[in-house]
């Protein structure tokens, strides 16, 4: 099966410990790789992956506090230095831009790449970016400034020629674009032989929902309803609800009660606050609600 | 004796690698930190230390490279997530000032400590810093902008009391402030003691000067004379000197020239390119010419 994996790269919360790095994911979807906000270090834990990080095209922002930004100056700088000449897409809340056109007026000025800003709509659930490989969809958040999160759709790409099918009914070569478009087959003697049957499905669509950061919010259950995995934030305990309340995150056991509802295959909670010391506890606490869930650490790889 | 020391947080150049952060130090002078450059992944740095941050009161920036300067949003922002109130001063070239006033406005609105920015000019060699501890000159260097080192020269204090003597001659508490401060004593009877009998000297005044990024550049070689320490750049090998000299940075002998004709006590070299793979042969060329070397590496303390 084709790659679908997310590494990550810093899931701390705004106040850095020595535990953790701010919040930063790559995504990697056919080979092609996807940023999922960048803070302060992301480059680093880049390198640390072993990524070719010119395979990197396009960059996914929630929203603009330093500890989901602060890498970008540094990450841009490193590609210039590095050659780079393709174009880098960032895709984020308006309020990212001031800080992202002076970084590049400042220091990036005569580098031979092109970096593209593309404002999301943090409000709506829509397509944001769409390739041969993969959609990613905008995920209303609320959170203390314009925010939202991301789910990456895999393509489900074409159905697969039954090449003993081809080969049975000597369907012509120049026939199987059109087969694994949709079409069926009529034999010279007028025997039909439908689509299904010449043709295996095409591959299941996997999908990677990432929520961080925002409040205890159900009405984004449909958004990420079904995802193979969903990375939630879960900055308190369950006992800290209030201060998450008032901070506008979410606990761990709010975390797990979204990816219940939503019926997801697997939750991985992340975004943990500096007063956290045993994340064994907030993982107890959402495992009770929601047993296939996992805590995020700096280098942890989960394949889809 | 007082502390007066010198910690390694970055030491590699512009192209990030696996081995070296980018530029930053703290210099512990009497238990005030004052920070050397601030490039990305300073606060992570600075907290491996075991120093405290909120004992950091001035930073000083030798010029305006992302790799010297995009530790600061992370680091201000974390200062003021951590209830910082007391005053952050700023030294750099003002080249710095429109990147850190964006940085302030976007991002650290509503703080409750205030940064207080204040301009060096890089091409002159003066005090642009002093406190009761240690009194802070800028170096100016060459390099692709406008840039300067810094020099910390650590107060000599007063002369010491010597109590045995005070005691000896019946001298009253109200005069030990003017011996401290030069005076001498005549006792009743007219017998004259000068104040070198009354006191025993100040401590000796330690340096450390701090020179990168530059070109090979020996007329700075004043400005750092007879230093306990000096760190300087040497971003290439004595091969690549056609390299150093285009780029406006330093090789490892020319670092030693430096430290050599300015008869410092030890020098440091850093800001390793990442080219080089090889470290040692940087060390052993620089200790050709001037053997008490070290190479810069990240977790370094050397103390003065």
């Amino acid at each position: 099966m084709e790659e679908f994996s997310v590494y990550i790269l810093g899931c701390g919360s705004a106040k850095p410990t020595l535990r953790h790095q701010p919040s930063c994911q790559v995504v990697n979807v056919h080979d092609k790789l996807y940023m999922i906000d960048c803070g302060e270090s992301a480059q680093m834990g880049f390198a640390k992956t072993g990524l070719n990080i010119q395979r990197l095209g396009h960059i996914f922002i929630t929203h603009n506090h330093g500890d989901h930004v602060f890498g970008l100056p540094g990450l841009l700088s490193t590609l210039a230095l590095l050659g780079r000449t393709a174009d880098l897409h960032i895709y984020a809340p308006r309020t990212l831009q001031e800080y992202l056109d002076t970084v590049l007026r400042i220091y990036c000025d005569g580098m031979d790449y092109q970096v593209l800003f593309h404002a999301v709509d943090p409000c709506l659930n829509q397509v944001v970016f769409q390739d041969r490989s993969v959609r990613v969809e905008s995920i209303p958040l609320s959170h203390r400034l314009p925010c939202c999160g991301y789910r990456f759709v895999e393509a489900t790409g074409l159905p697969h020629i039954r090449r003993e099918m081809i080969d049975a009914f000597h369907i012509p070569i120049s026939q199987i674009n059109n087969i694994k478009m949709g079409a069926s087959w009529t034999t010279p003697d007028g025997t039909f032989i439908p689509h299904e049957k010449l043709t295996t499905p095409a591959r299941q669509s996997r999908s990677y929902a990432y929520c961080s950061d925002t409040v205890f919010k159900p009405d984004i259950v449909p958004y990420v309803s079904h995802s193979d995995l969903l990375y939630h934030e879960a900055t308190y305990s369950g006992e800290m609800e209030l201060r998450a309340t008032q901070t506008l995150h979410t606990t761990a056991p709010q975390a797990a009660r979204i990816a219940l509802q939503a019926e997801v295959g697997k939750l991985c909670i992340g975004h943990f606050s500096a007063r956290i010391r045993n994340e064994q506890a907030l993982l107890d606490e959402a495992k009770a609600i929601f047993p296939n869930c996992v805590l995020a650490n700096e280098g942890l790889v989960i394949k889809l």
